[in-house]
């Protein structure tokens, strides 16, 4: 059975548990700290050198990390994995959308203001970061006023973008603005087996 | 045959260029000037929303951004891309990595200096990025020193970061303490049909 070590308040950690239970697949879950460093210490970089979760143990010593790399080897042979290479080509799009587009800026936000309660302290990078973030919400508006989700049926792309989305609101980015994107939240929060992030 | 809209100066790129001549595969080029903003036209962007280059137009208005999507669909049924499914998820490890925690800083470093002169304007931003390349190195060396490539052979994941690695000097990182990456840079240069980045 895989093993995710993980952070509850992690949205790239959260989108491992939501494929795994909307494919309805067995997993052991090891909570880790992210505020507490414990990414950080000597046992935890023995398993990733780059210190992050989510971790997949996939195998006894076996492990992968980078979330949306996980996604791609739970997601094999699913639903959640299109078959057409171009379809496929597509969802890797979307991933690497979301890592270097979305979450840096949407995620990064959030965890300054809703973790480290430190909205003051990274202000000059708040502002910064803000119009990137606003940005990523506008493609992600034009894309889905034209299909309903981010490919012709729900993958792991609609699955990584969800993440830290759907929590948008705790870096204090509005969707007011956004309705295809608040539908599309509906509709991934409607699929069979989702789960919501805390419990 | 594959057309690809691209600045001859961008390692994203240039790792298109790369694929395509290792494999032997065919395509036209179009060039694209980023610092000119002509991935910012109208035109441009009813291309690709986010507006930036890579551009792979692989049927006639069928058009894939991002790089590493592109390599992947590129890559099918080649030696770049392995069969084995966890294999694959490492080989996406590697270019998520890449995409998250090297380029931002090696990549946008090298652009800042070497490309808009502004290293005086960018100073604060520079210090920052920096420390988060040297580590994004560090990682590097570590699997390089006990593995010949990221991976058992070499895939897209060693194209994806070697794109911004080998012109990591031109954003004033230094490879002198980073022998194996310096060796591995060393194979790839070695690998039959190899092209440096211009011409």
């Amino acid at each position: 059975m895989v093993k995710i070590y993980g952070d509850p308040i992690s949205g790239n950690c959260y989108k491992i548990k939501l494929l795994l239970e909307l494919t309805d697949q067995p997993y052991e879950w090891v909570d880790v700290d992210v505020v507490a460093k414990e990414t950080r210490t000597d046992e935890f970089l023995k398993m990733n050198l780059n210190g992050r979760v989510p971790l997949a143990e996939i195998a006894p010593d076996t492990y992968l990390p980078e979330s949306n790399a996980i996604l791609y080897y739970l997601a094999q042979n699913t639903d959640y994995w299109p078959e057409d290479s171009l379809a496929q080509a597509r969802v890797l799009q979307w991933m690497f959308f979301e890592q270097y587009s979305h979450e840096p800026f949407i995620a990064t936000v959030r965890y300054w203001i809703y973790f480290l309660k430190a909205e003051e302290e990274f202000k000059d990078e708040i502002n910064k970061r803000r119009a990137s973030g606003y940005a990523a919400l506008d493609i992600m508006e034009q894309v889905l006023s034209e299909s309903v989700f981010f490919g012709e049926r729900p993958s792991i792309a609609d699955i990584s973008l969800y993440a830290y989305t759907h929590v948008a609101h705790e870096g204090h980015f509005s969707l007011d603005d956004y309705p295809c994107v608040r539908d599309w939240l509906k509709r991934i929060e409607e699929l069979p087996n989702y789960v919501g992030m805390v419990g």
